[in-house]
């Protein structure tokens, strides 16, 4: 019973995560399929980089992810595969792999360009359907990587230019809002290890700065403040958050993707 | 093949659900996992209240249910756990299972400590991934529930105040809206029998009043009226609906909710 | 492990779908569910019909698609069930099958109506649980078709009126947009074939108006404009499509279903 999961900018209005689903189990009835989401928004590798490397280490090894946010589809981009502590990947060379890939920096990497293991008919808009699916059914039914193409030259890969926090010339930790998730959580691009070494014993001192707002200290919980108050917190993916107990951030702060957190020493 | 159902305040635009599902795959790669729905408005402890007392039963005995919704998460609120009908439920203990509850009256109701079945990490924001993911799935895959701690006093058990309809002095039967679905239909929380209770011979009788307009007697289907009319109906849920036969109840009336309905004799 | 499809107009935000497969899997625990897609605009048998006679290829032989798009839930129209290629289907009798009938023209039509295998208490604005749900799982679990009711005539069957592309005075090859996607894709009613008959060589000499825009010719891929540039395409439906590289048509024509479409010779 292998595990299959998808992740892609195709939401669920449409018929696509549907179809991929028919041509996994028409080549692997007994595969489990999830869906990571499929709510990325369009096109945006950035969000779905962070995403599959943020999760994929919850499934169980031997977990066959089917990553497809691919704006280049019908052009002569490839399409990669490789192995990383026990988990398969296959998604195009386009850099939404690049936070995965630099954790296995030593694995090969596939080029997959064997058609035996696409449909036979393959549409130039929808290689989520026609490849993507059945050579992850393919992987997760146990051909091998070798099997699917050629290893490809790191060089080749394409790679995102993925922004890091960084400190200032003020002496402040600068970072950006990378998503904003239903609830209206902030999630910024400073994880825990980042903010620890930034503030000492942060949790006295440290002050996270959000347009004209200052928060003071990081919170142990959502309910560790006043309903509607803002905080800021290590959320569940191990990023610094900002929240607001029983509200929306987003809505408080009018906040956007991309806007500028500062953390600063007090 | 146990089967485990999700309900929760999470929405599918995050990965929230997705890891919840693998870290139960993680544990039970057998397991048959369903949506009830994640569209729960966030923190909305009665639409979930509602939903999962109105829904279990649809299931096969031996059912899992796990319910988050979830805004204490991260303080020391209670997860219970227990059994009803052949089905087995967890939840925090915040009101979120009082309907549930209710029919439950005599059941044991286990105050879950017991870290064995948690993950290794627990985060302060997402205990759906870190305890009642796994939680449920131990159970599903046979851990009894004694092993997942002591009982609990059903004194400590929190309950929701839950609003009843009730007839007023002018002998009028006073509800309230407190679903919308999809369709616009607007649900309340009137029930059949309460309705029929009220109303002995409701079909030619009855009256049901929504702001200015008074709808006269219970249709027996959506295309008893003609289309674009409104309507008062028994809905799938066994709850007195106003709809509009192919239209939209809640554009027609502008209505949201919480608003009363009133059910008055003719 | 029988594959069964849902698509309907329910939308995710309600429990509707969950019921459904927690009645599918009272009565087949071993049924694999596949959503198709549940946000077909209410009502839209239009939408219902072309999505489902465009998918159902791509599942494995022997699945049971079940299709509710059901405004006349709860009046006397029939249940249908066929078979058709080696899948099977059920559905209501409102037309929402007319393209997958009209290719299978020789098969028996079953008029639903043996109550065995219908959930006991049946609500009057619910089948998709009720009746359609059950149906699928008892025909997935091997009940034969001649057992669900007595074959039905043909002139009895429900027919949609589908607007088909043709060929104007002007001679134009016109037709409409009925399907916008998630990424602003215009789908249009125009097939391969239908185009590749009106412009022989149609790769070079095709012009595609819509509004007061025409697209030279058709693209190989989305990729093959410079980006945020607007495109005509075979869709992976086999549908001609205009699309926009990394944007969105729909807002870049400010086009919305319905809207013409037109081929002409340049």
């Amino acid at each position: 019973m292998p595990v299959i999961t998808l992740l892609s900018d195709f939401g669920l209005a449409d018929e696509y995560v549907g179809l991929m689903k028919g041509v996994i189990l028409s080549i692997n009835p007994f595969a489990t399929i999830v869906d990571m989401t499929h709510h990325i928004d369009p096109q945006d590798l950035h969000q779905a980089a962070w995403i599959i490397h943020a999760s994929f280490r919850y499934f169980p090894e031997g977990t066959v992810h089917i990553v497809v946010v691919d704006p280049g589809v019908g052009s002569d981009r490839a399409i990669i595969a490789f192995k990383h502590m026990g988990h398969r990947f296959v998604a195009p060379n386009n850099g939404v792999m690049t936070l995965v890939l630099d954790e296995a920096a030593d694995v090969p990497v596939i080029r997959v360009d064997n058609q035996d293991f696409f449909l036979k008919s393959i549409s130039r808009t929808f290689h989520g359907r026609d490849i993507f699916a059945p050579v992850g059914a393919h992987i997760a039914g146990g051909v091998a990587m070798e099997n699917l193409g050629d290893p490809m030259p790191r060089k080749d890969l394409v790679r995102l230019d993925i922004e890091k926090p960084f400190v200032s010339k003020n002496a402040e930790l600068v970072g950006a809002i990378i998503w904003i998730d239903r609830f209206g959580n902030l999630i910024t691009n400073i994880d825990a290890a980042a903010l620890d070494g930034f503030c000492r014993s942060f949790q006295q001192t440290c002050g996270v700065v959000i347009g004209t707002h200052t928060l003071i200290g990081i919170s142990k919980s959502y309910a560790g403040q006043a309903a509607k108050s803002p905080l800021a917190i290590i959320g569940s993916r191990g990023y610094l958050e900002i929240a607001v107990n029983c509200g929306n951030a987003r809505d408080y702060f009018n906040a956007g993707k991309g806007d500028r957190v500062r953390v600063v020493r007090m």
